[in-house]
């Protein structure tokens, strides 16, 4: 790389956060096809056609690749449900739209971001900060639809006690994930787009009892 | 180790059996506390508490091991359906059966053997062999299924079509995986012992709808 390219790649800030943006992409690549120890920062620069030393210049180390991926991952699950939030006008709309911005896998979906998060998934066992983001993006979803489910009861004016609303969120957040798990493992065995529209009809049908 | 304690060990059948299941044990423990490609030979002879050399006599690689481990899982866990199903007398029962025997994870639940499974879900995104493993098991655990909601739809004079059967199949499948995720890397921030009621409560509220 010439000495003026490399200025200009890494001196404006634009060009810094596009190019970080290239790396943290491509290791979701690399990951959704090796796994996390298998991502090396060679194989990371290979799937980014850029310059290891590149890599090394913007990332201390390949945890670190991850854990904004971690973030670009739930930013965009989190753009995507507001997205969808705006057009509902009622709690259960609200709940489609937290359904749907997870599971709505067909068009406009993203192979590699659900292989990538699965693999972060087991990857949480193993690496406590790792962990500790995926932790905290569940425990954030399991807010968000906690209230969504109490704002639920109350527009119907169903009695649903705090367990009940605790459980469900919970098994509908075990659902996301385990959609995720089948979608990058076994899609070739599973219905193609069950996933949102079956789990809102058991969500609504177990709140509506 | 001495020649007549090695001759001990892997002499007799019985023994011979009992040595593969040890080490296949020891890779459960040494996966779910450092993943996959982290479990060498020798951390899991170490972990198994004898030399590397007797893993090398019993499987000819890691993966080899692996393999076994995912029979051994999935084997334990139809055995703990078959025995529960044993007292079910109708098609409910018997759905009960199947999502106690997959998520009744209180007592006598294996927490290794739950981190093992989810570091084998990601694996298999990687490693053909134990995607086709992972597979055939799920793809079991759905003909199940459908069978028992097709029953249930006969026995309670339900309509339920092909479809509707399939997808909310897929969908309980997909819901104890992702519990499986959670109890695995999240369980600090979910309910106690919520999955199994609450994943019940869904199901049969879809089914009688």
């Amino acid at each position: 790389m010439k000495e003026k390219e490399w200025s200009n790649s890494v001196g404006r800030p634009s060009n810094k956060a596009q190019r970080r943006a290239e790396i943290v992409n491509a290791l979701q690549s690399v990951i959704a096809r090796v796994g996390y120890e298998g991502a090396s920062i060679q194989a990371i620069s290979k799937e980014a056609g850029i310059a290891s030393g590149l890599v090394h210049y913007h990332f201390q180390n390949k945890q670190e690749i991850l854990v904004e991926l971690v973030h670009s991952l739930t930013e965009t699950s989190v753009t995507r449900y507001e997205e969808l939030k705006k057009n509902a006008s009622n709690a259960q709309e609200k709940i489609e739209a937290f359904i749907d911005a997870a599971l709505a896998l067909g068009d406009g979906s993203n192979e590699q971001a659900v292989a990538a998060w699965v693999v972060i998934g087991a990857e949480s066992i193993r690496q406590e900060e790792v962990r500790e983001l995926y932790k905290f993006t569940i425990a954030r979803q399991l807010e968000e639809l906690r209230n969504l489910l109490q704002n639920y009861a109350h527009e119907k004016k169903k009695n649903l006690s705090a367990n009940s609303i605790e459980h469900i969120s919970t098994m509908v957040i075990s659902a996301i994930e385990g959609a995720y798990q089948l979608a990058a493992t076994a899609s070739k065995i599973t219905p193609r787009n069950y996933a949102a529209t079956t789990l809102k009809g058991m969500v609504f049908s177990v709140l509506d009892k």
